[in-house]
């Protein structure tokens, strides 16, 4: 069983993934070049896997055989198994509990050698469909605070699979930087009784330095305080909490613009591998007023170093301004022959 | 001018460095392989970087020229500049101010080959007053409120120069992460009126399954949740708040202590790219309860994902006490006719 680990002085929680117990040989080892015929998200590869959670299966063809053009299945390598209890206890002045939660992979598209961003916008609807499901679905199981949606794309940002995938971790405790923004956010209402991401949203609209794209329902920015470069947000213009409870005009919205911005990212910056994480509010409810669901984007550029873990200051070389002015110069409209934007 | 920007949801600053200015091809050029002969860090190119602010000189030497074994120098490409003031300000509802600070290297041996595990024990000593005179020094400068000493050893870790150095950063502000050790430091002290260091000490070297180093002065551990595999605290066995306020002995362990938890790193984990953070009490008073200085340690052994920048969570494939047994079985003694550990 995982275990969750406390920090005692700053209260974070680690998971310490006891059964994987990683040698120090196995860190040396060479990423291994894989077969694409044994890759375990490839059809007719579903035994490779665990049981399927939910798929996509426009020729209704069974279960974990191919057939499907989405597929989500339970993590094989879980950092947080879904059986057992807390069993919160203590080591003298150490605080632990069992690593209780859910680590679910979502697989994108069946074809291997495609990336989210070369989906058309109505296939990118049906992920967010599918992360929109399961994050409802697990708000059913009530030892669970957070659900956290994410997607690491390209080895360097730690991706351990080439195919087409985002991953789900579902925690029994709410992540510290997700308290963070939420204690941040409700400062702020406290003070001026307005969410503070909707007053982001309505300045950067204004300014429009700093924004790189926009549609009805999403704006995208490079924020003010950027800690890299090239970092991007996503925010919805009209004010929803959870990711789970948006209409249907803001998931179409967040297709569309997350597809223009991770093709303007891939045409800036050479394909870079990235990572994203979709905030959402927690499970239990509370910050309904103050919290706003939104995406962060990160191109992995540049590396963290010591500075940045000892302070948790960042270091950013490139102003979002600037940032803003090279992806506004990207025509996109070129490349949509090669990339179906407009689909 | 760099900006110091502040995220209005988390409060955490950020330095953007509007001079570098890096554009989108920056990022995608490769490493450059330097010419040792043109290393600014290597005697006789002393011209090549700006001018000392200290050197150690044992043959009285002049400024500026060989005959040193330690030299501190501002970084040519500051994160932050000395001069000015911080003429704090706002951009609607955003906050900034000038980035106003010190960025210094101190360059820790003439000699290019060698890595600051390789120098004697007696060497190591004089890196680590070079730290304390500059720490000490930069106290009269009424701006800064932190300083921050650091080393970055190997490119994936951050280092952009292989010659053997640290770094350190003065900062106008405290930063997020300090502030967060202090917070939680403090509220343990109220709870409980002793510190948490000296709590974590104490646990530590009772339970003995962490500890993978001590002397008379200093301990040495995996601690218990730990973010990364192979992490390791330095921290002294005594209550001490401030580095570059303790005593001769405490030095004189630390020195020793560094040498051998680095080396056996480096004999464990194959040479790894490290980060080390020397965490200390601010500059301005208040902290010296229940505030203690140690040191983090981090191999760069596995990649930061979307999950841990959407969490502020690790995953810590490595259990700490498995770490400390693997480190504990390397036979330093072996080593030390070619490492000189014993010197």
């Amino acid at each position: 069983m995982p275990e969750l680990r406390k920090d005692p002085i700053l209260g974070r929680w680690v998971i310490i993934s006891t059964e994987r117990g990683k040698r120090p040989s196995d860190f040396a080892s060479p990423p291994k070049t894989r077969d694409p015929k044994m890759c375990p998200f490839c059809p007719g590869n579903e035994h490779l896997t665990p049981p399927e959670i939910f798929a996509v299966r426009p020729d209704k063809s069974n279960p974990n055989n191919p057939g499907w053009t989405l597929r989500v299945i339970a993590n094989k390598y879980p950092a947080l198994k879904i059986e057992g209890d807390l069993n919160r206890e203590g080591e003298g002045m150490f605080d632990k509990m069992n690593g209780v939660g859910a680590h679910e992979v979502i697989i994108e598209t069946p074809h291997h050698h495609l990336d989210l961003v070369d989906l058309s916008i109505p296939e990118i609807e049906i992920v967010i469909d599918a992360y929109r499901m399961r994050m409802a679905d697990l708000r059913n199981d009530i030892r669970f605070r957070y659900v956290m949606l994410f997607k690491n794309q390209g080895e360097a940002a730690g991706a351990s699979l080439e195919h087409a995938h985002s991953q789900l971790i579902a925690t029994p405790v709410i992540p510290k930087r997700v308290l963070e923004e939420i204690k941040g956010s409700r400062i702020y209402y406290d003070f001026k009784e307005r969410c503070i991401f909707c007053d982001i949203v309505r300045q950067e609209l204004q300014q429009g330095v700093r924004v790189v794209g926009q549609n009805e329902e999403m704006v995208a920015i490079q924020p003010f305080a950027a800690r890299f470069p090239f970092e991007t947000w996503i925010i919805p213009k009209r004010h929803v909490t959870h990711f789970d409870k948006s209409s249907d005009a803001v998931y179409a919205g967040f297709a569309s613009i997350l597809k223009e911005i991770l093709l303007k990212l891939k045409l800036a910056l050479n394909d870079p591998p990235f990572n994203y994480v979709i905030h959402s509010g927690p499970l239990i409810e509370g910050s309904e007023k103050e919290y706003h669901w939104h995406v962060e984007i990160f191109p992995k550029l540049t590396k963290i170093a010591g500075f940045e873990w000892g302070t948790g200051f960042y270091i950013n070389p490139t102003p979002p301004e600037q940032a803003a002015d090279f992806l506004n110069e990207i025509d996109i409209a070129s490349a949509a022959g090669v990339h179906n934007i407009s689909q």
